[in-house]
């Protein structure tokens, strides 16, 4: 009866505990192994069917599975499981795929705000208790161009909030999608009339061959002067460096940046203390475990009935 | 031939030359004077047809006008104009129609991001290169309540772009009025159950006899205790005493407010320095010299060819 019980282990670093009732609340008769180390880990991978695991664990324990037949990432992003690494063939991976857009959303157009309407200035002029108006005033989303690159579950939800403001929305996608929020996607054939036009570009895609490296100098400079970029996908997919030589010699303005190369991002880095830049600790895409469960739970069931799972990644295309 | 050339005087403090410019540039065969000064008003009232002027202007100069026969407030709310004093009968008043909807969106949804991100918290610990999630995590919008008190222009404005980010959106209003994107409006009757439901309260009110301290401690009682009062409309609707009380009492959690009993905001007002208080000076609807001075010139045309103005005042109702 492996098909309609099977053993599940669910590993996340200090939160195995938080995963473990969470789980069992939705499910009190669930067959559960908790890890919380990758020892432990190591140790039980062999007796289990499914692995519901942080994307931080080493690719390397999911090919010592030997009746191991699902893994369901913690994550909408599993570049750590199959990009530079092999996924073994013959197990189902699945991402998580719902509830990120809308935190992604509110994260871009909040930080977008922020730096539109100089709300730190405000902020700080209130602790000193001065009234006075941002010195050079608010920028108006209103009729700015945002464009996204990937216009995926994430980046729709992205456009959507934009339209909400007015703002006239262009996606550039590997895929040809239409959505009525975006007024037209590019190929990346048009990736240079794409970047020409954008006053704010968010990242949305996943971190693949394809993507690795795709904005850099060249592409900066491609940019408009006054232009934002924000990432909230994959430090990798720009070239970091290139990215700081670009800011400090005013190819683009600013930047607001959840996720880097390195993370945590090193002390040594100079975005930290860069003008117009914002640095986050990759908290865009944070959803609760509570969400995560609840998808996870949605799967077993379909799991369980022999049905397909949402979220299955395809590993040819990488995401 | 006063109807096809009539006198214009406009009238703002320190920027009277840039609406020189910007006027003149529009139309330079504009019959056109231009004054910085109360008494520079005082000495021209008398001579002109129409006034365009900043809604700082005091009221008792408009009855001095024996030709004047327009009144375009460089401005949303008339109130300086109307209430509490009284408007001369047989001049038509108008006020700005446009434009302040995008910008008072963009400021509403621009700091409650702020507030609901904690954004000051992740900026604070960047100047400190710490690495490290918001304390106390992120609020998501998609599913809160917002609630918009006044869903004309401005309030349909702020509901299309909270509807953006999946908001629970709902209006009160004295006209009864329906938005695709506001769930359900309440008539002035509601306003208990209208209160009780919101998660962030938006005040996009006139201030007239009828919403003068509106809100008060009954109000305030009534809302949820993680509830947020937005204000950028006029500071009167709001008993302050009473509002600094409820948030000192845990009532609501929080207030962001852009516009105040008194203005500037003394610097004695403990406002300044409350916990989850966000005080800004009277900045979200501020529209610039050159989109003013287009609905002018727009009305103008209008004025002069005789046809209905647009932004007419309606004196009795007080908006």
């Amino acid at each position: 009866m492996s098909d309609s019980r099977p053993v599940v282990l669910v590993y996340y670093p200090r939160r195995g505990e938080e995963y473990r009732s969470l789980l069992l609340e939705r499910d009190p008769t669930l067959s559960l192994r908790v890890c919380e180390t990758v020892e432990d880990v190591k140790a039980q991978i062999g007796q289990i069917d499914v692995l519901f695991t942080s994307v931080t664990l080493p690719p390397s324990l999911i090919h010592l599975g030997k009746r191991l037949r699902w893994v369901q990432a913690i994550g909408a992003g599993v570049d750590s499981f199959i990009y530079k690494t092999s996924f073994p063939k013959g197990i189902l991976l699945s991402r998580i795929t719902v509830s990120f857009g809308e935190r992604i959303a509110e994260y871009v157009m909040g930080y977008i705000l922020y730096v539109a309407q100089h709300i730190g200035e405000v902020v700080s002029n209130q602790t000193l208790r001065r009234w006075k108006a941002p010195e050079s005033g608010v920028s108006l989303l209103n009729g700015k161009v945002l464009g996204i690159m990937g216009v995926g579950a994430v980046g729709g939800t992205v456009a959507r909030a934009a339209d909400g403001f007015g703002m006239d929305v262009i996606g550039l996608d590997v895929l040809p999608r239409e959505l009525p929020t975006v007024r037209k996607t590019y190929s990346l054939d048009g990736l240079s009339e794409f970047l020409s036009q954008v006053h704010y570009l968010v990242i949305c895609l996943p971190l693949t061959r394809q993507t690795e490296g795709m904005l850099g100098r060249e592409q900066f400079a491609a940019m408009r002067g006054d232009a934002y970029v924000v990432n909230v996908a994959r430090g990798a997919i720009i070239k970091e460096k290139e990215l700081i030589r670009a800011l400090e010699e005013g190819l683009i303005k600013g930047a607001i940046l959840d996720v880097f190369e390195e993370e945590p991002l090193p002390s040594a880095s100079p975005l930290w203390t860069m003008k117009s830049v914002v640095v986050s600790p990759h908290i865009a895409g944070g959803a609760s475990p509570k969400e995560m469960v609840d998808f996870f739970v949605a799967n077993l069931e379909r799991f369980r009935r022999g049905e397909p799972l949402q979220g299955v990644v395809d590993l040819e295309r990488g995401f």
